[in-house]
């Protein structure tokens, strides 16, 4: 499966990269027949018609569209200082159908910046190996406060009624996920930084209309929390 | 968080490693009071009476026990070329509070050895991070089929009415783990290679009794494969 995300009817070249690939590297010629998706949902059947110096050429045999699934789960996460663990659960997460993912500047961040471009690249790789039709969205790092405002119930005028928020909590007496989460909903997933979310955000959250969470007893790990709720969304959906 | 498994009322030496870094890294002394575990439960509060050159003494001012869950979730997985990917998903699935893990020789193994003794130390930091009682039991890698021999149905003499076997396949006619994993169940799970079982191996397996289950329309990795059980025995149970 190869990934251009221009490719259509009208545009039969495919990207320079995957172009590369498939002439450098896999060497294949004219006549020989791809896959190639454009990450939102069609997925071509196409033959090589030209090769050229930065890209090859197509004839599109078929073309198959998948529909978007009718909810979404969006991770909101503080990064790790450690960015081998973000890149494994984003790694994972695109696996398991991830819809959109944000990283958060929070009081407690040990990291302020991401390498956005690789992270994508991440995506793209896992996209294609799991067989995706779907590119996952991925933001680069906003400030809490200022995702909150652009995320909340009030700005979400299409899917506020079917949106739940949350926000993972330590917390003891905090309901358990497992409690309120419904199927067939778009999930909206805040995680902290290894030193939770700070009292002043989490007031912040709750006047936003942000459910507090517990993800069961034991306690995790930012990464570990962000693949468990990827995978209650995955489980209660499948 | 200490852990040293010899640790107990008659034995108030706590093993050179952990000594060192008490003494060395941490810079603690006399009358400082730290928690220590055993691993099989106990975890014991107590206080530094002697540093010496290796080891440190301690005086046990309280220990409580925690039973152990009635059941439990054993993986044993094929593991992966890339041995990080194995890491990671070892180090997971103990904050998950995974049981027992196995490594598995298959027909379509790529990878024949594992360094346990690494693997080890990870799973014990994990089990520490994330303030488990017991740590989880690791075993070096054997043949799939001598695996099937020593772990099935039959050969489970005390807990086998109350254990699913199961073994992850990929097959549009697989019954979903979801259809079938009951709660408070021992969880038996076998996952394959990228390549799958062979049909040798399937037919070992089903002969023993193994139920094959699929783990939901999208393509996992092996190690997500792992994962996904795992989170699936933690949420079922919680």
């Amino acid at each position: 499966m190869f990934y251009s995300p221009d490719f259509c009817a009208e545009n039969v070249l495919l990207n320079e990269e995957e172009s590369h690939h498939i002439m450098r590297v896999l060497r294949m010629n004219v006549g020989d027949v791809c896959e190639i998706m454009d990450g939102k949902g069609n997925v071509y059947t196409a033959k090589i018609t030209k090769i050229m110096k930065r890209n090859c050429a197509f004839f599109i045999q078929n073309v198959e569209f998948f529909p978007k699934k009718e909810h979404s789960f969006h991770l909101a996460i503080s990064p790790t200082k450690s960015i081998d663990r973000i890149e494994f659960m984003l790694e994972k997460c695109v696996e398991l159908g991830i819809d959109k993912i944000s990283f958060l500047i929070t009081e407690h961040s040990e990291r302020k910046q991401i390498n956005l471009e690789r992270l994508q690249k991440i995506v793209i790789a896992a996209t294609k190996q799991s067989k995706q039709k779907y590119i996952p969205i991925i933001e680069d790092m906003i400030l809490f406060k200022k995702f909150i405002e652009k995320n909340s119930f009030e700005n979400n005028n299409v899917n506020a009624k079917n949106t739940q928020y949350f926000l993972a909590h330590i917390d003891k007496e905090t309901q358990s996920l497992k409690s309120i989460i419904e199927p067939k909903k778009n999930i909206l997933m805040l995680i902290g930084a290894e030193g939770d979310f700070s009292k002043d955000e989490i007031i912040v959250a709750k006047n936003k209309k942000f459910e507090m969470v517990s993800l069961g007893e034991s306690r995790l790990r930012t990464e570990t929390a962000g693949l468990y709720a990827n995978f209650v969304y995955k489980w209660i959906n499948e």
